[in-house]
């Protein structure tokens, strides 16, 4: 059974966390969701959903862990205890996956510089600006680099998340997982129809 | 300013909830989004999402009702107390929105009869039997009736609420609903990828 901390922050987006988690989740027999903050207690998505969550002092780093994003990273960015305690987690992890401006979460750990990353296409320019030695990708409904998995904004989340599925228990296992959520996966990492022109 | 009540229990199905949450939830100027449950608390879902909640007491009767589905309808159904306090909620609701077999604890209470409605197609049997005198639709994305709107399985629910912020708000409102959260949205009713042939 693989761990996997969904790391959550007020104002994140709700999507963005439970897109993934919904895909994920389809493996109980496989994956242990779990949603941490830096603190625990209740957090609130920008769309006034209230989560329960652990501390970050719980968090087991062998396991997998997901960064959404959302206002509340315009803040957190600043925060140099929360970034560096998600830069302790986030080296140990087997697995990063980040959503939308989850992406500058990671972005200002450093532990993005010199890969390849995308974010969503909206704040694409406040992102970059996060991790100027970052390869950022302006055309990617995802990338992965290494142990890294960034995708673009939002529900591009879940379509990366099928594709984590896929490159660690194959194709068919994340077509059912697909076709159990009636989810029209848009399965194809550079086809990104959001990509500004 | 409008209420959006989200009826949770446990195993429900987290994207079945956070996907309208988080589509709907883009028009925080129009809507205010309280999940809620029988006796308030946490509730978490069939992925290990930990929601908290507030008890049906408190529900605003005149606002928008949304009903997810997951493996705790099973046994809600035969929950005649809670039955009979989603019946209560939902005739008073200006609209109810059901998605997956959230359509099934929305027939227990009656109010689906004589209209027609959907679900999601894995189900679609045992969800038909909780409602006989329903109109069921194989074929839909999602179905309209007067103020009861329902939907297929897990991310139905998301086109779903586009189409319901579309009624209500006109195209080019749900549409920037659609790019800001980068979903393809799948706009066609009746355009149904997932029903059994």
């Amino acid at each position: 059974m693989t761990a996997v901390h969904i790391v959550l922050f007020d104002d994140f987006e709700t999507l963005d966390a439970m897109g993934p988690a919904e895909a994920i989740g389809r493996m109980p027999e496989r994956y242990a969701i779990q949603c941490v903050s830096l603190d625990g207690g209740i957090v609130t998505s920008r769309q006034g959903i209230r989560v329960d969550t652990f501390p970050f002092a719980l968090v087991n780093t062998s396991g997998i862990l997901l960064i959404p994003g959302g206002w509340g990273t315009r803040s957190l960015v600043n925060d140099g205890a929360f970034v560096a305690r998600l830069r302790e987690m986030a080296a140990r992890a087997a697995s990063v996956l980040t959503v939308c401006t989850g992406s500058a979460l990671l972005a200002k750990t450093g532990l993005l510089d010199g890969r390849s990353a995308t974010t969503n296409k909206i704040a694409f320019d406040w992102v970059a600006s996060m991790g100027p030695r970052v390869e950022w990708r302006k055309k990617a409904r995802w990338v992965v680099d290494g142990k890294y998995y960034t995708s673009s904004g939002v529900s591009a989340g879940i379509d990366m998340a099928l594709a984590f599925l896929r490159d660690r228990h194959g194709e068919t296992a994340a077509r059912e997982c697909a076709q159990g959520m009636e989810y029209l996966w848009h399965d194809e990492a550079d086809d990104d129809p959001f990509a500004v022109k």
